[in-house]
């Protein structure tokens, strides 16, 4: 399991705060308290920043690499800003998100390749919204032969079914557990990711509902998630559910996480 | 989801010190509590009462039937015992269980037939440990027939596929979860339960591993468990799992479960 940690994100309203105050350390405690916490990538995002979107993720990318060496997910939903700072990067990042919009997908792309970025890919088109696992599998299909026109492997992409919230249709979750599973089958060696939160929205009980979404996930093959690792309880179900799945061989992964006291 | 309450069980040691002391009171708050919980039916288990387990498992059952009005499940491995009780019961009670064994199988199912007694299946024979989903499914189908041989519905059967611990096999989770998707969608009327301790044996935080497998055993179409429907987060999961899993349509059982307090 690759995780994503997704606490460096404008939309919330403390690192929203620190960018503002240019409170530096901050947001170095932050991605410190995620890469003790078991994050592979620091997710980096300024988008909410308006008109000054690539000063303050440059800024963002500059403090998180004094902090830790881990690499870095740069987020935007501006190609612009991702090609802006990719140069900065100490280390091969993650990018995150292509789409199919043909704009975005060819910029971030040949980007990608330039510098051996992996890439998150969104099933989503201009014009579709894929609520089926039928849809969100098809959407999939178009994205990896848009990955691999552009010479990166399936190795580098990690696709989001993209989950709706339950509140509005009772069935989303299923159908982006079965894109899940059938895109782990149907084109072997690709990845796939997820996030989280929207599966719940509206709802009570929100980390109850988007921990068993992860679960649930795991144990259908979703192989990377885009997370808040320093939840304790949403970690431990992640561990369990590696194990309940069957990729955790002689269950040492979890017993070590128990021993380092990380599982609730 | 059909719940059946798994706490008066001979095995828990204040159950069994009730049922030596003869503390009906609390053998009855035990049941009481249950199905506040929201069980469905209560477990009464008296098989450790060794030389006089078909007297104790009355007793049980005559206090039980004081406190609630809830249908029981006799929990015996001796069928003898189950016969010998099975007059007593007040509602159409539950068998907990049959395996392929000729003697309990035939000896439960006349039983079941002349009382009008829904069933556990386990899939388990005399001389098959079924540890793949291919073994278990196979040993179901065998259930299958003989339950229809006589004369019982499918929907009065409630297969469970067994699951081992994970410290011995890493997979045994895995081939639990793919036996229940596969007997529910090759059997179709046909239901599924679950013990699930067995799982985490050896594990440290056992009650997350435990929770996080009931889960994974809804999500892949689980409609029964055998449970502690007291144990709130135990219970929190089911309810988030059976609204991921797309069988609560508006999310309504959800919501209802955490007005009522019982959402943790």
């Amino acid at each position: 399991m690759l995780i994503i940690g997704e606490r460096i994100n404008s939309s919330r309203k403390s690192i929203a705060g620190a960018i503002a105050s240019g409170d530096r350390a901050f947001i170095q405690q932050e991605a410190k308290l995620q890469a003790e916490a078991g994050a592979d990538y620091i997710d980096v995002n300024a988008a909410a920043c308006l008109g000054e979107e690539i000063e303050k993720l440059k800024w963002l990318i500059e403090a998180v690499q004094e902090a830790t060496e881990l690499p870095l997910c740069i987020d935007s939903p501006d190609y612009k800003a991702i090609r802006a700072v990719l140069p900065m990067l100490k280390t091969a990042p993650m990018i995150n998100s292509i789409t199919l919009e043909p704009e975005r997908l060819e910029g971030v792309l040949a980007a990608a390749v330039e510098y051996k970025a992996k890439v998150i890919g969104l099933c989503q088109s201009e014009d579709v919204i894929a609520e089926t696992a039928e849809a969100k599998v098809d959407l999939a299909g178009q994205l990896i032969e848009a990955v691999k026109a552009a010479g990166l492997s399936l190795d580098d992409l990690y696709i989001d079914p993209l989950v709706y919230p339950l509140g509005v249709n009772a069935t989303s979750a299923q159908a982006a557990l079965e894109a899940i599973e059938r895109i782990m089958k149907e084109f072997p060696g690709v990845h796939t990711t997820c996030g989280l939160t929207n599966v719940s929205h509206g709802l009570p009980a929100r980390k109850l509902v988007n921990r068993t979404f992860l679960t649930a996930c795991i144990v259908r093959g979703l192989d990377s998630a885009i997370m808040d690792p320093t939840d304790k309880l949403l970690y431990s179900a992640l561990k369990a559910a590696v194990l309940i799945a069957g990729n955790d061989y002689f269950c040492m992964e979890f017993i070590q996480a128990f021993r380092a006291g990380r599982i609730e």
